[in-house]
């Protein structure tokens, strides 16, 4: 196991009706005059944003509203935002909506919370903000684990790069998560999102750290619970149950509770993020459904015994003690063919991706061949160019 | 599910030699004046106390001492340490220790925060601290789970009352876990230590909730992770990962992660806190270990399937699908096996205790039968008469 630190502050109010509770909290830590930060019409439709905006009024706070936020959220959004809180004095940002909206949020808090540093600066790694305003959010998709994580990805129009940065401030103060808000979620968007869940606990699961049991067993039961719900919530939209294991293992997948001991780097996710980045079209849990089964497979022979550990338990598969390779493949197939149950689709392929464009993403994914991802393997250009190969399946 | 709040703001900063960061921590919180709070000889014996020390003076912060905690911190050492805190204008509580000297600590943090309210009107329910000073911890030892938790349990010599009671105040700032420090901790310690967490766990297990899929599963992990590095902890003492496992899961088996969407009311350390408060030498661990098996073939005819499941997801116990009760029985047997293979006590007789004196045990628990505990079973005094009867082992 390797040194470590956790470190959650967000509260979370997790269950049926939470979200009215809103005013109350908000006033509760102090804050006057809120940004409610949301994303397209279904916030209006559904009744979600008004029923907020009631709630924070009927306490006597103040509400400035910013709607309009997409999937991959905007450098020019957040800087709309910015301008807004501090045109406005307000004092806390609250986050109405999935993972877009979370991290606009986030990012808009880092800008309002430190007028004159352009907020751009924080992505390239130039400046640090030592402070940011509060955010709280009001969750409608279980899938990012941005309401608990430090994690914020925002994609700049201006010169077209998608970027993150990892900060204390980022994680909210509070979380309020009521499953029922999900019901609405597409079948689509529900197979993308228990995908992202999955792979956030998967990425920190298969790395080299060893000595790691208790994550490890953790990660497992995290797991086999997503899965599991997976599965209800693709019948039964409005399972109460389903939805609320999903809300809960994709907070807990990516708060730090997966990796602690570990070192990780997250392969998978950062070639996704070239092939999305590349293919603005293609939602993310969709590129990393398609690209998984492959990556397994190319790095599953580097480490037999870890591969065959997840699938006998996480997928029950009988351990093949003569040949594990076989169960280690039989895991791989198992989720394979899970996220192919899910609507998801598992090549290159089924999302129009163009082979002569896979060299494109290998270089970009490496800093034009510069560096190399460590993991189980490690995967520069060439080995990238032949994940992505492979993924295409054809 | 329940609904349910999740909020654990202390900062872990856990894993080899952590402790020597301490001085560097505190002063990034840019406290001046701490109050170094522990126990007995062997912080002082092993040189961990003068090596915090060091640590906190070469960043130029001011120390005052506090030793002698024992076992059932008393709240003559509480108003002690409250006293000192005032005169010498401490700003910060450092607690070096297991659970006693840090439950110590909260209250002195709580009774220094608050100067002109008796600090036993909390326990009394009487008064809230609204406010406390800060309090870290450097754990010594894998137990109580108190270095992540909102619990404090004080002993006032006054009138013989063990009381205890949650505070968000009481949810450290930071908490050092360093598991070299516990290489020391005697058989007999560390045995109490592997029984205290899985009961934290197993307690919050056995409930009446349904639909907790992912909180049990992670209870599973957790429960089988203790199993495997108590097992090897008790043959080498100095086995860093077995250790480490015991004290990471420790804090997770009692910060609310095993309970989330569950109610619970720890039947099994509420009869153990009559147990030890009359006789003061049991140690909590012991009194767990000899009694829980007893509740546990009490109640588990009310609750056949789950005590199925325990027995095949953390005892691998093939079920016996015919007869449910066989496997139920086998996990109950199988966890009083490995506690005795840690050399703990499995019968109230090993621990000296008289069979004259149970009535009255019941009676201090259900306040003279006036009160019934909720669980898989309601238990009163008759019930409580029960199983304390089989657990003499007579």
């Amino acid at each position: 196991m390797e040194n470590f630190e956790f470190f959650i502050p967000t509260r979370v109010i997790f269950g049926k009706e939470t979200h009215l509770q809103v005013g109350k909290i908000v006033k509760e830590y102090g804050f006057h005059r809120v940004l409610v930060h949301f994303g397209g019409a279904s916030a209006k439709k559904t009744g979600l944003l008004d029923a907020v905006l009631d709630a924070l009024k009927a306490e006597g706070i103040g509400c400035v509203t910013l709607g309009g936020v997409q999937a991959n959220p905007t450098l020019s959004m957040v800087r709309q935002g910015i301008e807004l809180c501090l045109k406005e004095h307000v004092d806390f940002v609250l986050a109405v909506g999935g993972g877009s909206v979370i991290d606009s949020a986030k990012c808009i808090a880092d800008g309002a919370g430190n007028p004159g540093v352009d907020v751009w600066s924080y992505f390239r790694h130039e400046a640090v903000p030592r402070t940011a305003l509060p955010v709280g959010t009001i969750l409608t998709l279980s899938a990012s684990g941005s309401e608990m994580s430090a994690s914020c990805v925002i994609t700049n129009e201006e010169n077209g790069f998608k970027r993150g940065f990892n900060s204390p401030t980022h994680r909210p103060l509070f979380s309020i998560c009521n499953p029922e808000l999900t019901y609405s979620v597409s079948r689509y968007q529900t197979g993308c999102g228990t995908v992202d869940i999955t792979m956030h606990t998967l990425e920190r699961y298969f790395t080299r750290t060893r000595d790691t049991m208790l994550t490890d067993r953790i990660a497992e039961g995290i797991l086999k619970s997503t899965i599991e719900a997976g599965r209800i919530a693709d019948r039964e939209p409005d399972n109460y149950e389903a939805r609320a294991t999903l809300m809960w293992a994709g907070s807990l997948s990516h708060n730090g509770l997966t990796s602690a001991g570990r070192s990780f780097l997250m392969q998978v996710h950062q070639m996704e993020h070239e092939l999305s980045g590349m293919y603005p079209q293609i939602a993310h849990g969709a590129g990393l459904s398609a690209l998984w089964p492959s990556w397994a497979r190319y790095v599953c022979s580097h480490d037999v015994s870890r591969f065959a550990r997840y699938g006998v338990n996480v997928w029950n598969i009988d351990m093949d003690f003569e040949n594990p390779m076989n169960t280690a493949l039989a895991g791989i197939q198992a989720t394979e063919d899970f996220y192919k149950s899910l609507g998801m689709p598992v090549t290159l392929k089924e999302l129009g991706v163009e082979r002569d464009r896979i060299e494109e993403m290998a270089e970009k994914c490496t800093n034009m061949g510069q560096r190399k991802l460590s993991g189980i393997v490690e995967l520069g250009k060439e080995e990238m160019i032949e994940i992505y190969g492979m993924a295409m399946g054809e």
